[in-house]
């Protein structure tokens, strides 16, 4: 039986989530409460391995079971088992063949950046804290030409496995809302760092070293040496993925 | 020369605005870091007197000092010295006579509820947990009859030292927002607890365990035993305070 969760997770006390040796990860503890759960070990796979301290609303993930377990009896087990931080909101059952990484068409993240002088002691968690004041406009404007078909070579991490660096962008805007600027972007998929690198580099649009002309630029010479700082994984959240 | 200020907490850790013998309040950690940097006892007065565990975006205070600070020096050293948590957004000179609490014309409040099966990681500290689904169609009538003039004794704590129980709505409003219910409530002034008992029998409205109509009959009756229970302080919120 193979079965398909909707997870939520505050990322800040985890080593993102995929498992590593001594350190805790959002796969680890999902595969921990679904073993004494079910008896044997699970594998989980995820449509998005986030990164230490990155958040999640809607990550989606899997796993097969020899058993035949009742989904809401078993959602409750793990929602009893799971770290703190870590909440099921929907666990269901999917065709045996159902990969949550491969079948994924869309994903959507949300980043969100706190420009105000002193940061936000409610959003702290959640939100980068980049003084500004930050030209959203200016902004926003470089990060709408994200929107279609490009080589996101300049905004790739070192070390990113992905076999090639095409990325097909639905969605890329950037706002204030709630006294926060908050930029979402939904894309296929995405090269390691991607969003924390877009980011960086449109703050420094915001405080008028780049202009959105250099940000097109930087996109079309393909070279990540010339894009601004990874930003902080804190301000960002895996919002949704979607299948076909 | 007397000052305003603008102030964002977080209430988890303290015992409220006010001051009171050895619990940390917001109150007693800005007249420390005030008398620290003037050299001289301050008296800081609010708009509305928070309880213990009662969140701000917006309250307003007010002091009084002998010496004649500059206005942004001040307000960065206040939010250098101040416990964690707590942020004075604006800080500016007003006239001498100004009361926060008395001239105050129009107080916002907002509560947050999560009425999923389990608690939001990331909301866990700024909502209540009040396990659903609640009707959120019947819960928004009810609370729209409370808008207007009303004589609020149903939603009035034991030991309010209010003069009258007579207050103005100029809003009283609920709706789903982002996953999460949010009521939000504007009038002159509040009767203690007022918000958090409204919200507690909301709650029971969206149970089915009251009606929209029996909610306007205990409006009438004028008889806090009628109500619902008060909804822990969690998630509430002084959004923002209005002068004529």
């Amino acid at each position: 039986m193979r079965l398909a969760m909707v997870v939520e997770y505050d990322g800040t006390d985890y080593f993102g989530w995929q498992v590593q040796p001594d350190q805790p990860t959002i796969q680890e503890s999902l595969e921990r409460a679904l073993r004494r759960i079910l008896g044997h070990p699970v594998r989980v796979e995820a449509a998005g391995r986030t990164d230490a301290g990155v958040h999640a609303l809607g990550q989606v993930a899997a796993f097969s079971t020899k058993r035949t377990p009742d989904p809401r009896t078993l959602q409750r087990g793990v929602n009893a088992l799971a770290s703190p931080g870590i909440v099921v909101r929907e666990l269901f059952e999917v065709d045996g063949g159902f990969d949550p990484r491969r079948d994924a068409r869309r994903r959507t993240y949300e980043y969100r950046i706190d420009d105000r002088p002193w940061p936000s002691p409610f959003r702290s968690r959640y939100t980068w804290h980049a003084r500004g004041p930050l030209d959203v406009e200016a902004m926003a404007l470089a990060a709408e030409s994200l929107v279609g078909d490009h080589d996101f070579r300049s905004f790739q991490a070192a070390g990113c496995d992905a076999e090639h660096p095409l990325r097909t962008v639905f969605e890329s805007a950037l706002e204030r809302r709630d006294g926060e600027i908050v930029y979402r972007i939904a894309a296929t998929a995405f090269l390691r760092h991607m969003v924390r690198n877009i980011v960086g580099t449109l703050v420094e649009v915001g405080r008028h070293k780049r202009t959105a002309g250099d940000f097109l630029d930087l996109l079309a010479s393909h070279d990540r040496r010339l894009a601004g700082a990874t930003a902080p994984p804190r301000g960002l959240c895996l919002i949704r993925v979607e299948y076909a």
